[in-house]
């Protein structure tokens, strides 16, 4: 079996992207340890008015990971109006996500997540490893490389799942109070 | 100036170390641009009783960092009973951290940070980029080497980060419902 605690040569990946996949599915794979066996209700869960429900958090990382595909592989500094609504309300939450985004099995979220995955894994293998030292002018006009990108869309990733993990406690409080 | 949203070269360090520091120093700098000008009061904020304050947040990531100087440097299985010890309640949070960290100003944690930092860096630009992939049984009986468990480090870091941005929300509406 091929550990998941190894960051090194991946088979079908150059040297670079080998190491960055092996990161992104390490984070990934935490991810879906935390949600695999939350219920409908349990995704749909909001601590207070304007949390996030981990349902709308697992949505957010696939709307991410899309906008990246876009922004990296087609070379642009940003997306369209019509790519934002595309990708919304996953991408930017809030409200709208709490109204949109509930009632779904996890399979729905997962199965999501998955197919959009292998879009950025098919588009890494035919890459060259040059193509993640490739910079443009991003955030705060500083310049940014293909790495940094698909660095942030992993650590995005984890960063709500430190989120997701304080969510599942709150629900654990929530039905013992029941 | 250096930006900060670039993985690649660095002076000072192998090639493959100046990736892995790139991202450690990313995660870092979103760590202290959250919290830097929390007052004692915010750090020490618990938003129920079995929560972990930011405070002892700060504090886990350089017991966290600390530990795996030992484990890695000195090529361990594991730590002895005197350096785990040593690194709590940081390390292991609970109760103790509850009843042992706080009160403390920022700067107080933010030293201590860079304090434990400077000692990695010190050590990295003397290794060989080679020493990253040697391998050793981890978690689970399965191979881990030393790029996945600096890895560790910042990812686990990026996971409390997101929790620290969930609990600062959740101060202002403490302070709001006052």
């Amino acid at each position: 079996m091929e550990s998941i605690l190894i960051i090194d040569q991946k088979d079908g990946f150059g040297p670079e992207f080998s190491k960055l996949v092996s990161m992104m599915e390490y984070a990934r794979a935490t991810t879906i340890e935390e949600v695999k066996n939350l219920t409908v209700e349990e995704l749909d869960f909001l601590y207070d008015e304007d949390a996030n429900s981990i349902g709308m958090l697992l949505a957010h990382f696939a709307a991410v990971e899309k906008a990246y595909q876009i922004v990296t592989f087609e070379n642009r500094d940003d997306l369209t109006d019509e790519e934002v609504a595309s990708l919304n309300p996953g991408l930017d939450l809030g409200n709208p996500g709490q109204e949109q985004i509930n009632g779904n099995s996890i399979d729905y979220y997962l199965n999501h997540l998955a197919e959009v995955r292998a879009v950025t894994i098919e588009r890494f293998k035919a890459l060259p490893d040059e193509w993640l030292f490739e910079q443009t002018p991003f955030w705060w006009n500083l310049q940014a490389n293909n790495y940094f990108k698909w660095f942030h869309v992993f650590e995005d990733e984890l960063n709500h799942r430190g989120q997701i993990r304080i969510i599942k406690k709150m629900i654990k409080k929530a039905n013992k109070k029941r």
